[in-house]
């Protein structure tokens, strides 16, 4: 604490977490919702962001997000079986947790489409129609929603969350938001409205509504996914069902305390005027400056090149181009037992050492192929990315033309 | 790596640990299963344990020791429901951990009580008795053992684990070996017995059967619980079984790097000769040499008192005295609707403020009654609790006479 290599405000900050862990350590254990102030600090986080109050004991640390995701998941199961049992919402393409939770504990997963021509927007009218057909296998009590869009990068507008919300009052679904991607920003005119703020925006019918909203270290400009920090923000839940979360998280004992303390962080950043706050800042947007000019890259690149199309990259850290593949391709990779998209990936990192993942590890509409590329490597590598992707692809298509 | 107030050996061991990790950093993803070097580290400490080969692709790092038997439980669900579904065998007294994962997963807990006339050992006509009557409600599939005991403190004998080892060979049962008191060992003539060197050291229909060993960075000398370190080693495990493991912690993307890093300082500590040796090791022995201490004082101060018997703590970090209640007592309880274990121990923590928990919560034979209390507090604290629990008890007889 003397070492005058460490900003006294990053010293402060260490010694304000300390203070709320048992024996100033972070080597004990924590409340199993995590440490007190680290909890405040967060609702001080949400409150800003949203202009709306915000509970600490609301709020429950995790390990990641997505052990957060599987918490409340876990809340949604009834235990029963075949027509029964728990049938959750949950985009297609989608972040495989979903698929991977929904089957461990063995509830239906009712994909719905999200709207490609419409920048991966949900579309209610294909909302409806997911969960009209899924009556017949399980019972829907949940939808999940991923803004920023990953694997797809979309922002979603206000109106758009207004009406999953409204869906989701209609139908008495229970809301998750996975917000992950909160900080990654690019696109101009695209903007990140929390469901929270949205929904506490709305007449009471609405604001009254269960809600739950994740964030993790592990995205944003921080990237700090070793020390799987992780919240959730469970807003209006019913008394009962909160005691049961509480109770069921508790078998775990707590989540890593240097994870906490790396959310917390996040939540409680440098403010102006303290020693850390210039290069912190400079930092931040030096790293969201290049993940935007990557998005933008990407897109223009992949809509360049005859046979790609690619929604603009609004936000989050992916681009999921789409490819018309030609006939040939097509019996060429099922004369390989290869679903057409894993083929012309395998053949990409073959032929240029470039790795991205099929589409269909996703889900995609029937008929159509598409792969995800992530925009994380540096900008000069991107390039280089780009131009060797441009070359193959051209080659692909002359090749099985 | 300059400041010179840090040992060159602890600084070597970070650098290496450190070289492990994507991009040399404790804040990027590790592999599913761990970082390598650190799997390395944990399978020379078991081969150095037990003097038989152990392979780091035989080791998964965790989220604290109880992430990962809920990993192996949960391999052990048949998805039915019913007298089909899993029964796994628990000790009574338990560890909640294992009822309250049991009960997550929809599976049946077998409870096989503990032999309290013989130092909480595992009675193998008991283990056949509570497996036979579990038939009629379950599929039984597995068996725990917590070895050092919690809540009970005794540590197994070689032929004890022998014997249970060959009812679960007989019963083909699934081995979990709950070890993470291993470190903690204090009763002369106490040793402690991995299962998986007793299992080595059989004949070979035995040396085969898979099992499945817990430790933590939580208990031991070490007490770190807040970094949630912990690994399993998964002896003999089918290959198929073991992909199916992988694939579903990967969901889970990677246990907590600084808490992979905290594991690694407990199978690699200092050498002889290396900077950081005396140190450690006095740390180390104080630390165990206390805890040994207060395992002894706890044991003869109850065993002094009229109405109460304690086992010997062998080893782990509890006390589980039986005490006898006076009619007139379980009746007062009854009328308060209280277990009567619990209205002692809310008498005992109003009279005198010591905390301790009722057997109930862990499981006791009927018409029995304990508590468990811990010997973590400083040794003149112990002192002074066990002069006030002595007041108390006489008292409590004396009102319920």
């Amino acid at each position: 604490m003397n070492n005058p290599a460490y900003p006294t405000d990053a010293k402060q900050r260490a010694t304000r977490i300390l203070d709320g862990c048992g024996g100033h350590s972070i080597g004990a254990y924590s409340d199993s919702a995590g440490v007190r102030v680290i909890r405040e600090d967060i609702a001080n986080y949400i409150r800003q962001r949203d202009g709306h109050p915000s509970n600490p004991d609301d709020i429950f640390l995790s390990t990641g997000a997505s052990d957060a995701i599987k918490s409340i998941m876990k809340l949604l199961l009834t235990g029963k079986t075949g027509k029964d049992r728990a049938g959750i919402m949950i985009p297609i393409p989608q972040y495989p947790l979903y698929t991977a939770t929904i089957a461990e504990y063995n509830a239906h997963p009712i994909g719905y489409y999200l709207d490609e021509d419409n920048t991966w927007a949900l579309n209610i009218d294909e909302l409806k129609r997911a969960l009209n057909e899924a009556r017949y296998h399980c019972k829907p009590r949940a939808i999940v929603v991923i803004n920023p869009g990953n694997p797809t990068g979309q922002v979603l507008s206000r109106e758009n969350i207004q009406s999953v919300i409204k869906f989701a009052k209609e139908e008495n679904l229970f809301l998750l938001a996975d917000e992950v991607y909160q900080h990654n920003i690019y696109a101009k005119g695209s903007q990140f409205h929390s469901f929270k703020k949205v929904l506490m925006e709305m007449p009471a019918e609405y604001s009254n509504m269960e809600l739950t909203s994740f964030l993790s270290t592990s995205k944003g400009y921080m990237g700090e996914c070793g020390f799987r920090g992780g919240y959730c923000e469970a807003v209006n839940l019913d008394p009962d069902v909160k005691a049961m979360l509480l109770k069921s998280i508790s078998a775990k004992l707590c989540s890593s305390v240097a994870g906490q303390a790396a959310m917390d962080v996040v939540a409680n950043p440098p403010k102006p005027g303290e020693p850390s706050y210039e290069l912190f800042e400079k930092e931040k947007s030096d790293v969201l400056g290049q993940l935007a000019q990557k998005a933008q890259l990407v897109t223009k690149t992949f809509n360049s090149i005859e046979g790609v199309s690619c929604n603009v990259v609004q936000g989050a850290m992916y681009a999921f181009p789409r490819i018309s593949l030609p006939p040939k391709a097509i019996q060429a990779a099922q004369a390989k037992g290869q679903n057409p998209d894993a083929f012309y990936c395998f053949q990409l990192l073959e032929n240029t050492g470039i790795c991205v993942v099929p589409g269909s590890g996703f889900g995609q509409k029937p008929n159509t192929f598409h792969f995800r590329t992530t925009i994380l490597p540096p900008v000069e590598k991107i390039q280089v990315m780009m131009e060797l992707f441009k070359g193959f692809h051209q080659k692909f298509l002359q090749t099985y033309k």
